[in-house]
């Protein structure tokens, strides 16, 4: 099994049973995931952007337009990511050792501009595929003004290490024997019906990738 | 209607029509999220963590043990803090006009301790409360050493704003009359019937607030 050597950065400090730095759990996180947060550093001040991102092997995908701050400021230049899945609330007998179930992944690296255009087309169809496999091909393809317009920068997996929290809550060994209920709310992201565009011009079916909408989703 | 006036850092630059400066529509985020992530910088670097939090007035907290490295790098410091809903898929007639639905809240500020005992007694209720409304008063209550080696963290909310998506795909008037199916999936985080600690010693009732369990959920 591949593992990612932590750094000073990576290595989970609070919690360390929590950490996970196998490349498979990592990816099994992004995988799923639909937004990461972007931090990066202008006038010594952070500044913190969501927005979608696609894995593609050791590499992650972020892209927006040619104008887009954040994409600019991490193209050579430091980025922290991350990617945070809920799965559950932990309620304990005590109202400090309450918790949650959670997936998450941080990144370290600086970004590189795509600019190869077949990489470029690669990146932008791997960012639709991994929101919605299946999509790509379906829609129309962009416009050499829109491919042109549009920043693709990729962050690599190479500093990177997962946190995970699982299973009941943890109290005091004393707390035990209180008569207060502890136990886990689990959640999870659920996906509706889709709505059809009220501008469709003629009767479309709704494509099997959106009629049965589910996480993780691996691009085609 | 109270608006928060944008500042140079909280102006929304990209799809300006997005934003939202209201001190309502931005309240109402933060009071349905969970996880807010904490952007700071160190040695000039940019660090992300996602942790819990509550909204009181204009105040937003943070807590965690004494020694965590996140919150003792904002009391005093900048620090950049999201919270971050998605609702939806959007998808148009061509791949790049995809998009999603979200509501997102960002805010600037320093963050700062809060050392009176009472205060901070408040504040740890509110962060418990946020997430299950209710609980506090149900579990045992911190014990001075708990309290002691507890740390709480407020940031203003004086300078922060909202941007949020909703609605259908904006497409290009040329592409309408594609036989692409358009059209938003709806997406919103379910929760799931709680499951009992495996330890309880005894039987207790799951309470009304867990059994019913949903967001957004008002401190009591």
């Amino acid at each position: 099994m591949s593992t990612i050597q932590p750094t000073t950065r990576t290595k989970i400090r609070r919690k360390p049973d929590r950490a996970a730095y196998e490349r498979a759990a990592i990816e099994a996180i992004l995988d799923e995931g639909l937004i990461c947060q972007v931090a990066f550093v202008a006038d010594g001040k952070p500044y913190l952007i969501p927005t979608a991102y696609a894995r593609d092997g050791r590499w992650l995908y972020l892209h927006g337009a040619r104008s887009n701050r954040m994409l600019r400021a991490i193209i050579g230049g430091e980025t922290c990511i991350s990617v945070t899945l809920l799965d559950g609330l932990v309620l304990a007998r005590s109202v400090l050792h309450h918790s949650m179930n959670y997936r998450s992944v941080v990144i370290f690296g600086q970004g590189e501009e795509v600019t190869d255009a077949e990489q470029k087309s690669h990146a932008l169809r791997y960012v639709v595929e991994h929101i919605i496999p299946g999509r790509w091909a379906d829609a129309r393809q962009p416009s050499d003004q829109e491919f042109t317009a549009t920043l693709v920068v990729r962050v690599p997996l190479d500093e990177c290490s997962a946190k995970v929290r699982t299973g009941p809550a943890v109290d005091e060994e004393d707390d035990l024997r209180l008569p207060v209920w502890a136990g886990v709310i689990p959640t999870k992201q659920s996906w509706l019906p889709p709505e059809p565009d009220a501008l469709l011009m003629q009767p479309v079916e709704v494509p099997a990738y959106a009629a049965a909408y589910s996480r993780p989703a691996k691009p085609a």
